[in-house]
């Protein structure tokens, strides 16, 4: 049994910079059509000389794949119209992080009052960017993304023309919320759809499965395959693939982050199929991005079969998710058109 | 300033076997006068042949302390009434893992069936011996001792002069019990009253952290340091300090257990400092649990001073909690009688 999938999308994904862009690259852009690179660098992607840097670096890691990064800005409350109006067409969203909350946010908001954040938001609601948040409060660990949705209705509700996307989506909450406001959307990881904060810490403590925001309980699961496996229109998987090298993984004061670009669509595929929703997995992997970001990617005929793959250890000193196990599913061809 | 405690007890301690029992139960036969030892070994603890040898070991690894380890036998639901009665004098209690649920507990009990747990339960009921559960079921890591509550409470209901430890209980569920029942105490260990899942898994992911039960909610933690530090009469100090190598904490399926044992009083003195409780502190490590058990300690004196303490970044190759990090309190000296 083969499956094809047209120009699969990540629609959030880390691909990191120097040794691991390069280390790591290449397992995203051979299988994907394109992905949306998450801009939070050390220093932040906040002007157009270093998103056009870094999006250079990109494409000589990835080399003859055919891959098209699209890019992100790290979101400032006060970037100048004019200025988000010479990026318009570089960059497919800006992304916003609450100061701290994850891996190279320091730089990001405190505090979200609609005031302080309206010259950049009205301008991009204005020149029609989408706003993706990384939504989690500093409260309880468990508790964070829940206690993020208001702010997610304040900003949707003050600025009802600018798209906004939750991402990587991990409670019932989040998923309720999207069918209360128009312009609310969402992104879901591999790893949301598959574990619960059981496999991180109910049995031994798993330190690969530990990523922001944490998974959390079987029925936040559920909420989140519901949408999923029917496609919702309003929303798209984004890997939240986010590679640290193993020593920081398996340490103490382990970083957070899961990495699943080399293995995203074979496991896709097999959940889907689980589920009896194989005819669906076209619009969450591609169709969907297109029409919410308003998006052509580039032609990518992507076919799977069902032939067992063994996942590799490592991947350039990155442990993949399922590392050492076997999926059902392979990638049997890339093909371009 | 200086505390001086008498004859302080951790009534729930892993002292392990062989070499790590040597490593470490000179750790907690110094500061402590007794404590109660888990039978959870390799193979676990079920007659009086292997229950003395234990002991016996115990004593060789402690050297010229003077410490008296108070024996468990591991459940089993078939005991025979005239064992246990030959066993009376040697053993303190006899401890109950659901099986599967945390280190070495495979050998444990499936099941929760009155029936088929009395003969030993009645036996032990008859003969005064107290019963001490690892309560949690096999749910959701967060659910898992919320919902073993209404086994405590069949069991505590079906033999009702049977007095049922509910150990290191991490919930405001467990706390509540405590009232509706007059059989029902419990042990709370020094973690617990410290740490909340945020402390696990809210930042980067602590793996020295990591235990069973995992550490729950800041709800559930003001809920443990409410009868600890008035030093409820149903509730004793029992640590639960449960030494790993530390290659098995940081590492890729980390094992779980906080070791505390070396820096228990001192960080204890603080709290209850802290929460201008100390005079309820001679009850919580020692008081509570001499009246529920009906034992009387060996006498000693342990005398802690507000001189600041650096803690060891390893005990013999086990990482202790606040690693590398100095308290306020030290133990000053220890004296006989």
């Amino acid at each position: 049994m083969a499956l094809t999938l047209h120009s699969p999308l990540d629609m959030h994904l880390h691909l990191r910079d120097g040794e691991m862009l390069h280390n790591i690259a290449k397992e995203s852009a051979h299988t994907f059509a394109g992905a949306l690179v998450m801009p939070n660098l050390v220093p932040p992607v906040t002007d157009k000389a270093a998103l056009l840097a870094y999006k250079a670096r990109i494409l000589e890691a990835i080399g003859d794949e055919h891959f098209r990064p699209n890019m992100t800005l790290f979101f400032k409350p006060d970037y100048d119209r004019a200025f988000l109006e010479t990026l318009r067409e570089e960059i497919t969203a800006i992304k916003l992080y609450p100061a701290g909350i994850t891996t190279n946010s320091e730089g990001g908001v405190s505090g979200f009052d609609v005031e302080e954040l309206r010259p950049t938001l009205q301008a991009m609601s204005d020149l029609g960017i989408p706003l993706c948040i990384h939504g989690e409060t500093n409260g309880f660990v468990m508790d964070r993304e829940a206690e993020f949705v208001p702010i997610y209705e304040k900003l949707a509700k003050a600025f009802p023309k600018l798209k906004i996307i939750m991402e990587h989506i991990t409670t019932k909450e989040s998923v309720a919320a999207l069918e209360r406001f128009e312009n609310l959307y969402a992104t879901i990881t591999l790893h949301h759809l598959i574990i619960t904060l059981d496999d991180v810490a109910g049995g031994m403590l798993q330190p690969h499965l530990f990523c922001k925001p944490i998974a959390k309980r079987p029925e936040d699961r559920e909420a989140l395959l519901d949408v999923a496996l029917r496609a919702h229109p309003k929303v798209m998987f984004g890997s939240d693939s986010a590679p640290h090298p193993k020593h920081a993984k398996e340490a103490c004061g382990c970083a957070a982050g899961v990495f699943t670009a080399p293995i995203a669509l074979q496991v896709l595929t097999a959940l889907f199929e689980r589920h009896n929703a194989l005819e669906k997995l076209q619009d969450f992997v591609s169709g969907n991005a297109q029409k919410i970001y308003g998006i052509t990617p580039i032609p990518k005929r992507v076919t799977l079969s069902k032939e067992p793959f063994t996942v590799p250890a490592e991947y350039n000193g990155v442990v993949p998710m399922y590392a050492g196990e076997t999926l059902e599913y392979s990638i049997k061809e890339v093909t371009d058109g």
